[in-house]
């Protein structure tokens, strides 16, 4: 894990949200990813289980951008905001990536409270269907 | 705005955390600072009313701890974990700095859910009392 890899990392990322096509999400996530969500305290384990959350999640999101960026090392803290219903919500994608450049963790909070349980209202909905 | 002035002020918030002692706060705080909460959508403005929300925050949380810390330019992102009540719950502080180092706008997001709402019935009693 250099600054080359989260760099080229980053690249196909915002490539991929750019394209609303997450088709490359899956190549992007390690094998035995955990994906922290907002709404549970213990952690999603496995690639298949992780891009199929995802990707139901940001079908869910209107309006969604990224704001400001961090990197420290092998992690990155991307600030968004993005609209669930008729919230508007701000949240933080903090992901660690592995040697190999993948996402190993990565871990999502989103406020205010009111936006927070719509997203989840309406995850629900589309998990169950 | 540099580079100086973040260091000097994250030195000078740990110190403040550290030492379990919020009397330093207001002076770390610009006059018009606004801080968003992770229950209300709309900012908090203001010295004396940032100053008043945060240090009962601090008091509510147990377990209190600093992980990762992300600098980019004017602002940072520092990753923290600590419980209410009989939940743990992780958390992000987004700060930016004003020109004179301090905090001009303040974000806080929280997961998971739970955590989030026990979180607000404490700060409800507490602020009410």
């Amino acid at each position: 894990m250099n600054n080359e890899s989260m760099d080229r990392f980053l690249a196909r990322w915002h490539a991929m949200i750019d394209a609303g096509d997450s088709r490359a999400l899956p190549d992007l996530l390690a094998e035995e990813v955990e994906f922290r969500s907002p709404f549970a305290f213990t952690p999603y384990r496995g690639r298949v289980a992780v891009a199929g959350l995802l990707q139901t999640v940001i079908q869910v999101f209107r309006d969604f951008h990224y704001h400001r960026q961090f990197v420290a090392g092998d992690s990155a803290a991307l600030e968004f905001s993005a609209a669930v219903g008729d919230f508007s919500l701000k949240g933080i994608d903090l992901i660690r990536l592995d040697e190999t450049g993948r996402i190993i963790d990565f871990e999502v909070m989103i406020r205010p409270a009111n936006a927070l349980l719509a997203l989840g209202e309406e995850m629900g909905r589309r998990l169950a269907a």
